[in-house]
């Protein structure tokens, strides 16, 4: 078997067979296929596409390409494409944790203008999330819960695929996403495994009928791999809560947490009965009202505290948000207009906060940089009311994004008909 | 400007302005594009395409890479998109130049299957192919023509982008062929250039449209960049003589010179005239009877026998072809069925060649191996008669390729309307 002949027929529109497929991902791995050869392949994947066995078998090479995890017990996990203040991991996590599910999540770091869930924790000041697996275990075991950083030997294969594919602009593929995804998370051992796929400005995907066909992708993958899973399509438009950048989505979290209604909350508690519904085999409104008290008990944020406190993090700021350390300055943003607030670009502001990142030099205090919107879609404003706040270190560096950052927002005459943040359950 | 954008540009099917092409070689030579990139985006071009003006800046980008000739004179140049027995240069080159008309020829090695001016040049003992740029003009300046190497120094870009696509499945693609061959054609310097763009089995374009599409875009090209530029597309789908291998490929063109008549010959003839009529503005009645003239009277063999001096070769064998150094053995391939000869595929026999070559190990015996048919199309056989003759130094390697060679054949009870050679002047 010649890789040259697997990059010849998938250029042609051919089906690749299984054995091509482990061929290929095999002989990249072990080196003996260069990189200019694999990122040929993934062009001609991009634009020519997989059927859905071609994807499965893909997904299968690479997640055999490594170590792969097994537990004993019904695990759940939950993965999100990625979106902007986007927390619902630590809301459902502890959620679920408090109502009896044992919940193992491995999280990432921040990637392009999304937010990263061990980012987030690392606010709680001595969050540990490089747990051996052993220790993983243990605290699940114990609390129900625990949330680690993803181990680099999970489906080594796409590891280095998806380095090749952000340099070589082959990202942007159903086949390719979906692989990567669900390769890693069946190497990670969970029994049942629930899907955000966001859509929209703040999402990878773009349109709402790309993320449908993705999510269904990955739950067949899912499904005939033996991990039952299930998939939320949601909104990502508008950012999912006020705060956006590590320290002002923790603020959101615990803000949600207490009752404050988001969009957020919402998506959070949606995916919670989701899962239960599949797990305790339970109707969606029982699912629903064992949610709700489960929030309004103090139950979750309890549940929250000891997740926190079993990794080595301090969890005072979780009594008193307010206490929590902030950034130097704050600067507000006003409008300049008089309306109705029509959208806030989630992409807009997630890359106005990035930019405000790199413009703050000190790694030490990266976190405390981000900004807090004050206002939603229809809230109505006249001249010089304040839109958003902008939390920087330097007052120079608020100043560098505050033209991008007014750009988020559209203004109306007349209010807005809001678009449903539930797209579709699969 | 990002080469990542450049490749998302084309794979999202938009066009590259002449400043992004520009950018994407320019990088690529200087080395701060990896092949991985390169070869990203050469597999989205194969897959989106590129329009005419792309396709001429893509030409003019890589002619531009590195040096450039300029001759004061008016030199004719010509060019083989490759085919089997096409030895078309040897017969055109001494024949125009007995015509007073200058031929400045770089060629190249075998590629693929397909075999190379070069090589069969070095038939004649002590033919030296790699002069200087300041030998080359002096031999045409004394006998009107030389054929020489292709120094690697023009169209360095293409040289860098050709490894990658022979190793990443992105040869064929009009715009990337096309501006491969174009960029070296400008970089040499010729004011007059004909192509000779082959199609069907024996070539690299299969079928006659594409060699069509092919020939109409890079004669534009010429045209457009100040060469006057003209394209014979022609069928080769069957060997054009009926020597294969190196010398026996000689052998047949000392034939055709010598008047036997063969496809070989009348392409030959045809290119001439297709340069004749636009160099010296005649009718193509009036070229083809000079060039007719030229063959019969001996002047062509004897320009032949300069063309060889003056690079240093012998040139005995011309005047006794019977005389060249031979193959150990000549083992007969008999017909086992009667009727007329329906097909000789070209593809099949110089596959067959190539694995004589690689068989017979010796460097400097490589040369004689090869094949000589005994029939063309429309020859009645019987059973037993001779179909080809098989060159080896080894019996046994005449035996490894007997039923390979025998599958190149198609019989049929009835005579086969013979394809047209010449498809279409451009």
């Amino acid at each position: 078997m010649y890789f040259y002949d697997i990059i010849e027929k998938k250029r042609n529109k051919q089906h690749l067979s299984k054995e091509e497929i482990d061929f290929a991902v095999h002989a990249f791995v072990e080196g003996s296929v260069s990189k200019e050869q694999m990122s040929s392949l993934l062009m001609a994947i991009v634009l020519n596409g997989m059927t859905y066995e071609e994807t499965l078998n893909l997904t299968l090479a690479m997640k055999n390409s490594s170590e792969t995890l097994e537990f004993k017990e019904y695990l759940v996990d939950k993965h999100s494409t990625g979106g902007v203040s986007d927390s619902t991991t630590l809301i459902l996590t502890p959620t679920l944790a408090a109502l009896g599910v044992k919940v193992a999540k491995m999280s990432g770091r921040s990637l392009g203008f999304t937010g990263g869930t061990i980012d987030k924790l690392e606010v709680f000041e001595g969050y540990n999330a490089n747990k051996t697996l052993e220790e993983f275990t243990g605290i699940i075991n114990k609390i129900n819960c625990s949330i680690i950083s993803q181990t680099a030997n999970l489906a080594y294969a796409d590891k280095l695929i998806y380095d090749l594919r952000n340099k070589t602009a082959t990202v942007d593929s159903i086949p390719l996403i979906a692989s990567s995804i669900m390769s890693k998370k069946l190497a990670s051992g969970a029994k049942f495994l629930v899907l955000n796929v966001h859509y929209g400005s703040g999402a990878f995907m773009q349109r709402k009928k790309d993320a449908i066909k993705l999510a269904r992708v990955m739950v067949k993958i899912g499904n005939d791999s033996g991990v039952l899973t299930r998939a939320c399509v949601s909104n990502m438009n508008v950012p999912l809560a006020s705060g956006v950048g590590c320290t002002n989505e923790v603020i959101s979290v615990v803000h949600a947490i207490n009752g404050e209604q988001s969009n957020l909350l919402k998506l959070s508690k949606e995916l919670c009965v989701i899962i239960l519904c599949e797990v305790k085999k339970i109707s969606s409104s029982v699912a629903l009202k064992l949610v709700n008290e489960t929030l309004h008990s103090g139950k979750t944020l309890a549940k929250l505290k000891e997740l926190i406190s079993e990794h080595g993090g301090k969890t005072e700021i979780l009594d008193n948000i307010n206490s929590v350390a902030k950034a130097k300055y704050k600067v507000n943003l006003t409008s300049k207009e008089q309306g109705y607030v029509k959208n806030i670009d989630a992409r807009t502001v997630a890359k106005a906060v990035n930019h405000l990142k790199e413009l703050n030099k000190d790694e030490s205090t990266k976190k405390l940089v981000g900004v807090n919107l004050n206002v939603k879609v229809n809230t109505k404003v006249k001249p010089d009311d304040v839109l958003l706040e902008i939390f920087v270190n330097d007052k120079k560096h608020a100043e560098k994004v505050t033209d991008e950052l007014y750009h988020a927002f559209r203004f109306s005459r007349f209010k807005t008909k809001e678009k449903k943040l539930i797209a579709k359950i699969i």
